[in-house]
């Protein structure tokens, strides 16, 4: 299992490990015969410049990193992360660039982690996801000067790149919607209570609900999950003022909360409409067929890669908005049974 | 956007780069007083080895290589990737070690990648997916002596590790079960032709038929999306003796032939079962919920790297079987209709 070093070949030429490493990098220091003999050993036995060699004359490591903080099993469950994925890698990939993935378990975790990267020359920039209103993780960004695009909402705080959607706009146009087929009692089913991106459209809910005189909407909070989904959905629709729609914000809960109200003998969509927050195959392939906010992963992890190449390649950092999400009417939604 | 380098230490020091690089690897070369004069400078500035510097010194890259030679799009599709990939997270995060992800067009670019990568110590090792029966990156592996594990079949032709599990018992068992509740006209639409374990299945599957005496059973060829799913079930289902239950390779597929059947009035389960090849969160969430061969990919994603990481650390590589897939019954498989 061994790689050609330096050591090798100035063992077979006779020199220093110095002169070797003076010769290869073009520095003075060797004279121009023993420079030439070096070289032609270091071709002969198949040397090549290594990465680390080059890093340490201040070049590329090729590779940015997505240092995710949520416990590993989480990551296979909801579609979207492998969809961002899979964008990021559609530009990485063509400019033979590998996507450094590491997974660890809170945000501490992940300063550690993008602290050693950094200063081990692993990565040349950093994405980040899954934003906190409060994120420890964007001063010690600022402060190492990592090259980094947010994917979420651009701060005013911290000049960083990033590519982010309306969520407001589109949790508005949900609300719009079910409010003009009638819907008077919609409730949310919301993600993870400390991302930034679950505070803005909670707070979009409310707005939209308070500007047709629906106050005071019910909103529970979950982690994303098909079993936390279809909790939130049992206690709603327990309640007597049960609602005629609910919103979730994305499409494994909406999924699970079908089968919910089939359990429950409440018919979908003639008793209840559900939108799903994200769109996938999942949404197209269920019956009813769930309508759901739809936008394009992809192009999100696309955009961002392509922000943070052109800050790694020196250029400063940029903000791009993805297109919002449209609302995709399917059969989950319908007008509400007569009151 | 600047790290500590060994330049400015030497800058500082008012030395050559030469004298900082051998203070600071403890080599011979410079003095006492002046490696202790660099090692003050170096400590007050921040400076830390770095992993290139490591590298070239012999040790190692703390990261291991996942090179997919797949349409980029293609991975946020089928819910198997992203869990085996938080499966190989789960073993690696503990051990502080990051997956370098890299997704590439066929396997030609992916000896290529590999190459560099290697050639350039960016891993200390590499997962192979997607085997294919003829797989023309082993022989390079090999050749370069890279620490290997395949996810897939041991192969007598080459010494790497491998973790895999028996697909053949886990076709017998469907098939057997099929035949138990009455089914003579059993079809197979199985995934991409070139994959090794595609191969394995549909010979598994012919066998187990023909051990019950129903020779030449319908298989269909697809690339595993919902699209080419539907399509195959479709043509089935368009046949004069059409089967009365189909055996699909994924969870997508067997979910886009529900609504196949839906379509053409042929009820599930009453006219046509149909079992799932990989078992997900789908499969439980749709209606009827999916029969499903069961098994722990994130257990499969988990010892792939366990094996690695063993033999990174200088042990023999070695092969490990996982439990065979269990034939999970739900809702869409049921006796065959009257004859």
């Amino acid at each position: 299992m061994k790689r050609v070093t330096i050591a090798e070949i100035a063992e077979r030429a006779g020199v220093s490990i110095g002169a070797v490493s003076y010769a290869l990098n073009g520095r003075p220091g060797v004279s121009e015969e023993t420079r030439k003999r070096i070289m032609d050993i270091a071709d002969e036995i198949g040397w090549r410049p290594s990465l680390a060699a080059k890093s340490l004359s201040g070049s590329r490591s090729h590779s940015v990193g997505l240092i995710i903080a949520r416990p590993a099993d989480t990551l296979g469950v909801e579609p979207f992360f492998m969809r961002f994925i899979s964008g990021l890698e559609r530009e990485l990939s063509g400019h033979r660039i590998a996507l450094l993935l590491q997974v660890v378990e809170d945000h501490r975790a992940a300063i550690e982690a993008m602290r050693l990267c950094w200063a081990e020359r692993r990565i040349d920039g950093i994405v980040v996801t899954d934003l906190y209103a409060e994120d420890t993780r964007i001063p010690v960004i600022e402060e190492l000067r990592i090259p980094a695009v947010l994917a979420g909402r651009p701060r005013t705080d911290a000049r960083l790149g990033a590519v982010w959607t309306d969520d407001t706009a589109a949790v508005d146009a949900s609300v719009d919607y079910l409010v003009a087929l009638g819907h008077r009692r919609i409730a949310r089913v919301a993600g993870l209570p400390a991302l930034d991106h679950t505070q803005v459209r909670i707070a979009a809910f409310r707005e939209a609900m308070a500007r047709h005189g629906l106050s005071e909407p019910q909103v529970v909070e979950t982690d994303y999950t098909a079993e936390e989904g279809a909790q939130a959905t049992r206690a709603l629709l327990s309640r007597r003022d049960r609602p005629t729609a609910i919103l979730f914000d994305n499409d494994v809960m909406a999924l699970a909360a079908i089968n919910v109200a089939q359990e429950m003998g409440i018919a979908v969509p003639g008793e209840l409409s559900i939108v799903a927050g994200d769109d996938s195959q999942l949404c197209v392939l269920v019956r009813p067929a769930l309508t759901a906010l739809s936008w394009d992963i992809q192009a999100y992890g696309l955009h961002t890669a392509q922000v943070l190449l052109d800050m790694i390649d020196g250029r400063p950092p940029r903000t791009h908005q993805e297109n919002t999400a449209r609302l995709v009417i399917r059969g989950s939604t319908a007008a509400p049974p007569p009151a």
